[in-house]
């Protein structure tokens, strides 16, 4: 049988799953490449380190030269994290003539122009299924699945620390930093989470897929974004009530404008597919004019499910499908834009925003009277009574919160509203403000 | 830009979509293959049938000599259905150099291996993503997305009509005969629907997913399958009483005597994702050992979604994909199968039954008595009264409904329970049994 020679540079979590894939069940890739995928070289920056795969002799090196020095090598998976020096390696890689398999959104979304350029002048490609939802084939589905579609809408689930902790918050009713360290301990958050729960991590895998699916040209950071670092139980609690979970979202959606483009915590109708998914899975949810909405869901990170993408990229560029992928969809190439981001003021949705207030009459008739003087029409309302253990002297006694449902209004308007309510004298907190998705 | 020129032959409803798609966007087509789609010829057989899209004149023909002599056309989308003339114009149109896209599952599932040897011998290839489940993509994301996963199990939604049917059958609670006409009226169901609710439709799509997922080599005729024609509303609400819906579910599992095969009405967790699958959509679930289980969901049939799969599998043959997966994939090849089909009786489930028994006392004791011979133990257990309305004096005053959940037995114990408990002279029914999917 012909043989392909690969190379993993960067042996971590994922890069370990990619060994033992490619080295324990080489009839898989064997039977779906119609050729042995041979692991020639592992590239390592520290050889003592304890890792949970076998590789046969000769193969670890900490030198990438014996990687980019040797021609038999034609894919390699670049699995090494951050921006410095895995860009650099992977110019270097690009241009010792090597088609390469990544996981790196950052890298992607930081230089996707660049290296896709270089890659092209180059004639090599690039995969990347792995670097947005892991598991879930959602790059692929784009390029080629849904290719005979106008992408009308993308709603998706894309950052899995963060929805393990909405999930856990609403379930164990905890706060989020009781959450995060249980994810610490569990291993599903960072030592320091901060990329991934205050929506950058989802940030740069909607850039990703907004340059797929639309032709938008944004960098991630110039997509508002909005984490779960700030959410309260208790919103947690109302959302419920009105039939809803919490849920981190990442939007990007055509409107007339332009395309809509933001993530942040939303308030999902539940037992809808993305109000359901649950602990540390992604989804994503597309809306195509021709086929209709599909939805995916599957595990968005972890070893195995990451290193199962990265070896499809792989079995893919070794029989030549990504090459004509990645030729014809010409990526971060130096053609127009499709499509420019809407003005984030003009686009619509429903909002859910809770305040406390002052116990007193009067208090609702000013506070809708504000949203309907910016054309914010209200769907319901909840307002309690103080709680009974509240007792006079207490400094709050007599401040309960007010939560309004609106129907669908303009961002900017919502915005305008809130800050103007927050004004008022009877208004005595800031105002939580989530779009709601039905 | 380069032209690829295509024809489609047979012009029914999914046809008129695909010439919509190539005629009226022209641009996303020639985005995604980095060149034009060119719709040379349509051959119909009546050309005087009114249509929703319109053709360019000279398009049009009634005889296939004008695409087989043409050989400046290269992919046809074969897009009649039925067995005969398909299969002969699918072997034609191959003889004649083209690469065939097709939806036509049941003449896949008829004659796949002759079709398939025969294009592999003629150096020509077969797309048919649009064969199973319409728009969701789950022929190109076994074939390629999950290719480094073994494969262990396949739980799906595959028969649109059917899921519309006990959809509207919990929602309305109506009977089959009744929701059955509704169906037809919304063009949901077809005159004759039987393929549709007797399970063959899902049959035929499971055996190309079991042979593409495990290589099993079965015909669909010899998977074990049971409709939803026979479901009686009762049972929809016992099964919500319990927690559950009843859903028409197909599956392929890999168990240690081989792959476990069959299409039946089940008792799917309510809030579990296929439970939750409403209307006519289809869904598959994927289990890989590698990525964990992974959910799709979408419009199974219609003009859109179908005409959606077909030009994406049209464009992956023009731009040279589709030849190399199917050269790779070496589908319906002469090779051994890689799993035999395991013997149903050895396969397991929990099971739901239904029967009518006599409300007497010991009658409870003799039916558990029963199952607990053959070694099924029972989770739980609903008996009510008789209804307050029933009179002495009607026949059936003391006859009352056992409903009987079931821990996990073998298939074949539970049909010779069964067999068994429906010869009890306080047994006054046939046994209604479902499996379940916790």
């Amino acid at each position: 049988m012909e043989k392909t020679k690969v190379a993993i540079v960067g042996m971590g979590t994922v890069g370990s799953g990619v060994a033992r894939l490619l080295l324990d069940h080489g009839d898989r890739t064997a039977r779906h490449a119609g050729r042995t995928l041979w692991l020639e070289r592992v590239v390592v920056r520290d050889p003592g380190k304890a890792r949970d795969v076998d590789l046969p002799e000769g193969v670890m090196t900490t030198r990438l030269e014996d990687v980019l020095e040797d021609p038999s090598i034609e894919v390699v998976a670049q699995l090494i994290g951050g921006l410095e020096p895995a860009r650099t390696i992977m110019l270097q890689l690009l241009e010792a003539g090597k088609d390469i398999v990544t996981a790196n959104k950052a890298l992607l979304a930081e230089y996707g122009p660049e290296l896709f350029d270089r890659a092209r002048e180059l004639g090599r490609s690039i995969a990347f299924e792995a670097s947005v939802a892991g598991g879930v084939p959602i790059i692929n589905c784009i390029s080629q699945s849904l290719s005979a579609n106008q992408i009308t809408s993308l709603e998706a689930i894309l950052n899995g620390t963060s929805n393990f902790i909405v999930t856990a918050m609403e379930d164990i009713q905890a706060d989020f930093e009781t959450v995060v360290g249980e994810a610490q301990r569990l291993g599903l958050a960072e030592a320091d989470p901060t990329l991934d729960v205050d929506g950058s991590d989802a940030a740069q895998k909607l850039a990703i897929l907004a340059h797929l699916a639309f032709g938008a040209r944004v960098h991630w950071s110039d997509i508002p974004r909005q984490g779960i670092d700030q959410l309260e139980l208790a919103d947690f609690n109302y959302a419920n009530q009105l039939g809803y979970r919490i849920k981190l979202i990442a939007v990007a959606r055509l409107i007339e404008s332009g395309l809509e483009l933001h993530v942040s915590p939303t308030l999902v109708r539940m037992f809808t597919p993305l109000a359901e998914v649950r602990e540390a899975n992604n989804a994503v949810s597309v809306v195509g004019d021709a086929v209709g909405k599909v939805f995916f869901h599957g595990l968005g990170a972890g070893q195995m499910p990451t290193a199962s993408a990265v070896v499809a990229d792989m079995i893919d560029t070794a029989v030549g499908r990504t090459r004509i992928t990645f030729k014809t969809l010409q990526l971060w190439s130096d053609q127009e834009a499709r499509v420019q981001p809407a003005d984030p003021k003009a686009t619509r949705s429903r909002f859910y925003m809770r305040l406390d207030v002052l116990d007193e009459p009067g208090v609702l008739a000013q506070v809708t009277g504000v949203l309907g003087k910016h054309q914010i029409s209200i769907a319901s309302v909840i307002q309690h009574g103080p709680a009974p253990d509240i007792q006079p002297g207490m400094t709050n006694w007599n401040v309960v919160p007010l939560i309004v449902m609106t129907h669908e209004a303009y961002e900017g308007a919502a915005a305008d509203a809130i800050r103007e309510i927050e004004q008022l004298d009877s208004v005595r907190s800031h105002c939580v403000r989530m779009r709601v998705l039905d």
